[in-house]
């Protein structure tokens, strides 16, 4: 499948062969990059930032002058037309009909599918919050795959706040769809969300294994090893006895160690970041000295504060810098894929990775509970439809098609209740069993007990969902 | 008369054959936008937008790249050496040597002029305060030209906010001047202002009657329509007998609706704006099903708030991202013709409409009363000497040359008063008959007694107006 | 020496035969705009401004497009990750790997310097602080240079705030290389700082005399004439006899009278500030008409606000108009040369001016004072070492490596003190006699006595200066 005229939202907008491709082509853009200059001649792309960044939007704009495009940049959230009360679906559609591609980063969580929806020319997110970030993913792959050939079977430790590092997120899927072990390490207290741990699990077919450092005799692990991912194509005794066999897969040593920094920025309460910031874990040399590390690239997405040592600037391992650099050709193929002036041919066996999940989709009822999702902004819902994948029912587990939270809504009800006697409309907890005897095309969800009230419906003998919990709501887990 | 090296301030500065010539130009850029690069080639533009706005910046900047030209760009005004006390006016000394041409935008009425005057190389108004937008209006024009295929003899409404939105101004002037029927539908409250009621009716020969819904037989017209503007080009019978010819005109249908959002941002007191808020009328399927509607182009200059429904967005009849896709081809022409690097040739027979005002200029004395006007600036008053049109002698009326603000100053005196004797040196009301007396070229025009007082005049019997007003003045009124 | 690949971070980087070189390129780049597009296709330049400006910015990206070039820009401090916390070193890293030559102004003083150390390509320096702003003394050079065919032998008065301008320093170091004599003309307590006076008259071997106007019979000179360089290649009498033959060389005139607005924004305390401007003296026709300054160029860097009245604009010795102009080739000469696309040739004989100071450095002791110097920041101070050099030994005086303030530090020390015996660890005051005993290599500085106690070192006899000061001090100095 061709990229022209594509859009990339989400890393998951890619198949393994088409990364594949892109990093072919990327190869083919840093050598002659003088040969590259006529590709987009005439083009023009525009650069929305509507949150701070000066090294990704440069990247961006670099790369198309290298290509010999132009750029038409939008930087300041208060410079728009947007603090008029403009929707993001009429900035598209308005900068759609300008420009041939469009950049853009923005603080809401989902607002780049929304751009990618209305602008009808080619979408790269840049960032929309804690979101994703797909062509810092790019890069990191990248720059990992010129170093290693391949990313298949590495080992990956993921280093620092793996909760609200959109970076880590995107590099996780990638790392897992293309093959690779990931060890996380996180800083206390920044874990990696539960909603990713399931997506990994559920959709990318690996093994999760918590590890256990005081029984294990790889005591050199940095102290912050939490957990590790098994990819399904590992050797099989591997996600057979994990805890065996990773001792001996981990003295063999670590392929990668992605530090990121505190997203400070992101800390919810101010006492979550004062100790996440004083506890946070720093990579020295003298980390580095392990036996493990001896031939670990550094990686980090920068910008750095403390976390990773100035002393290790001129350490052979350390890719960081490189990782920066390497953003322009990845950049650069990605945009000239995009625009149709390069094409890039993935192998042919190659697809898209798909999840099918039911889809909910109606005009009243729940809405996403993430403040940050673009389809609860006051600009937004005047048009926007929430969305969202069931991607569980026990519990009813739905995940927003803007900015993929996942959440446990609490009431549910159907739309053909007792053949459509308005006197029977009753509503049920999410949690009673009628969750999986209504067809999902009928499904009515409800956040709360008055906006069930306020459509008509009634609580049920099933509204609370207290007298099912314990016992019977575990037995009916192990059912699934 | 070419195009190349003027500057386009207001909208007056074109003639209607040159507009016509600029949309013939538009079609061209738009039919090969390929063979366009090649035009401006090492051409610079500086795009200097001293007021928030993405969508004109960033159309402007499209066009110039699309020609083949490069930009620099300056967004905030802090950012600004401004910010410092430069004077506009050293600003476009500086700028005009660095580029070849200069696109601007700035919160001071007239300032865009100051700039025209200093430059050296041609100027874009690309809005300056509350007085013009011409490329909105150029674009506005375009799109219906396009639609409709001329613009003379057509029914345009205009919506909304008629009182502070320049777009609407610019678009009145150049309707006027093109022959089109106007169609008055303010939101209450936000009425034209008199002083383009004036300018229209005086300068262009159009007749304006007021629209009486209650005894009108076209009942299904938006309930907001409030006046007509009647063009000299109208058929005979429909100027003379307005109320009767005007109900079988509309109901031949509306040729296009030209919405406007509230500008917020310009309403002097809270209350007013609350106001017009709450009463602001909204364009949605609704009202659009109405006969007169039927293939009304539904229009807005964007962004939009709440006024039009996004119901209407699949509509046929919207027209509103059309407008601002146009805006590119539009520029472009503009731009081209402006550097010479393509000429345009309006109709021999074509000049710009030209109404010859007695102009008053003295370094001392009467002062633009328009708190925005660039001439009022504690920065600009240094070097810029105030300069007026006396648009109407009874009352004595002036225009800003800069800002084209009108207002009656209050007190009047002659500097040939008794020969040259101080001593006789006397100020009269400038209600009184002196205001005629006194030769052009003798004004002196005070704001205020003490303004007189401090250059010497005294109060002479006719000093204050008084006396005069009631039956006298009304008789001076008719004799004119 | 080819200019390829160096950076310029003070004007002292460029040698007077490259100086005069660059002036050639600049007239061979206005001569023929059109051709010079060629030049730099392809090359992208990093436009980073982290303080207001927009005549710089303009200016130097006018001067890329010119050349056929690209930019990328960042504009605000607050839209960087620097406000992350990003260190200037990694910051000019990752841009360097972008971009092929960095254009930066930044705050602090001496940033640039420590850009150009990491980036990896060319960086110009436009404007570090109050440190040095050296394309405009290109600019200033280049106008003088084209009026007046040389600047050897040419008397320029410099005038207003010869303080806070950092125009103003690094024109006066130019024009001391290149052999002009110079004309303080202060306005009152903004006198040029007593480093700036030290390395004119150490390092460019010239002579600064007092300028009496009681005593003077050059009555007509501005009364602020304060003092007056004298440069080595002046008349021999001149530099003898400067009272006598000063008033014989002025009356001959002024060849330029450079004009600089009042720095407020650097002004330290309110009262300075206020008092600063009410005496801030004023250039206008009147002070004109003396017969000194019957031919001047009267030059300002602009932007002007109240002390250059604008009655001079249309006055043919105005060159500050001319001098903006003059910018755009001059800059595109400098960017060509760096990137080596064009070469320049200046004499053979010709070499970078060199003092050869010792060189103070060590992890310890002793910082900058200058609060606004680079390397005492937050964020810098993890990576960058003190440096100094050792400009005098009685009294001892550093200079900083990266903002060049001069400054006497109070404490000394010895690693060898007693043969490596830690007891003898002693520290004594700056100003005794063991300044000029301790060899350089082994000499210990410290700011105050805590920090000498820090780091284990106790107060000798001569800790205190007291006991020395006097006779002993004068007696010393005379021996050097």
């Amino acid at each position: 499948m061709a990229l022209v005229n594509r859009s990339l939202v989400t890393i998951d907008d890619l198949s393994n062969g088409e990364m594949e491709a892109l990093f072919s082509l990327a190869d083919e853009m840093s050598d002659s990059m003088g040969k590259q200059l006529g590709l987009c001649r005439g083009k023009v792309m525009a650069s929305l930032f509507f949150e701070p960044s000066t090294r990704t939007r440069l990247s961006f704009e670099t790369a198309i002058h290298r290509l010999g495009g132009s750029v038409v940049t939008a930087v300041d959230v208060k410079a728009t037309s947007l603090a008029k009360g403009e929707s993001i679906a009429d900035m598209a559609r308005v900068i759609g009909s300008y420009a041939d591609i469009i950049v853009i980063r923005h603080p809401w969580e989902g607002a780049v599918k929304v751009v990618a929806d209305y602008a009808g020319v080619p979408v790269i997110n840049a960032g929309d919050g804690g979101h994703q970030h797909p062509t810092q993913t790019l890069l990191d792959l990248y720059t990992i795959k010129k170093a290693r050939q391949t990313i298949k079977g590495l080992k990956i430790a993921l280093w620092g706040d793996l909760k609200y590092g959109r970076t880590v997120h995107s590099l996780m899927f990638a790392l897992a769809k293309l093959g690779a072990d990931i060890l996380f390490c996180p800083s206390p207290g920044l874990e990696v969300p539960q909603h990713i741990i399931d997506k990994l699990v559920t959709e990318y077919g690996g093994e999760l294994e918590k590890y256990d450092a005081a029984n294990s005799a790889v005591k050199k692990m940095p102290s912050t090893l939490d957990a590790i991912y098994i990819t399904p194509g590992s050797p099989h005794q591997l996600a057979m006895m994990p805890n065996l066999s990773l001792q001996v897969e981990l003295e063999k040593g670590v392929d990668a160690l992605y530090v990121t920094r505190p997203q400070k920025e992101r800390f919810a309460a101010s006492k979550e970041g004062k100790e996440s910031e004083e506890r946070y874990p720093v990579v020295d040399k003298k980390l580095l000295k392990e036996k493990e590390f001896k031939k670990t690239l550094i990686m980090h997405p920068l910008p750095r504060v403390d976390e990773l040592a100035y002393e290790l600037d001129t350490d052979p391992r350390s890719m960081y810098f490189k990782q920066a650099a390497l953003g322009v050709p990845v950049r650069m193929a990605l945009i000239a894929s995009l625009l149709g002036v390069k094409e890039i041919s993935p192998a042919q066996e190659d697809s898209l990775p798909q999840t099918d999940y039911p889809v909910y989709q109606r005009e009243y009822g729940v809405r996403c509970p993430n403040p940050r999702c673009v389809s609860v902004q006051e600009t937004e819902i005047k048009y926007l439809k929430p969305e969202f994948k069931i991607v569980k029912s026990r519990p009813l587990t739905l995940r927003c098609a803007y900015c993929e939270h996942g959440f446990e809504p609490k009431y549910i009800a159907s739309t053909e209740w007792h053949e459509g006697i308005l006197a029977e409309k009753k509503y049920h907890s999410a949690d009673s069993h009628w969750t999986r005897k209504i067809k999902p095309e009928n499904l009515i969800i409800f956040d709360s007990e008055s906006d069930a009230g306020a459509h008509g419906f009634k609580p049920s003998h099933y509204a609370k969902g207290e007298h099912e919990t314990g016992d019977d709501r575990g037995k009916m887990s192990k059912e699934q």
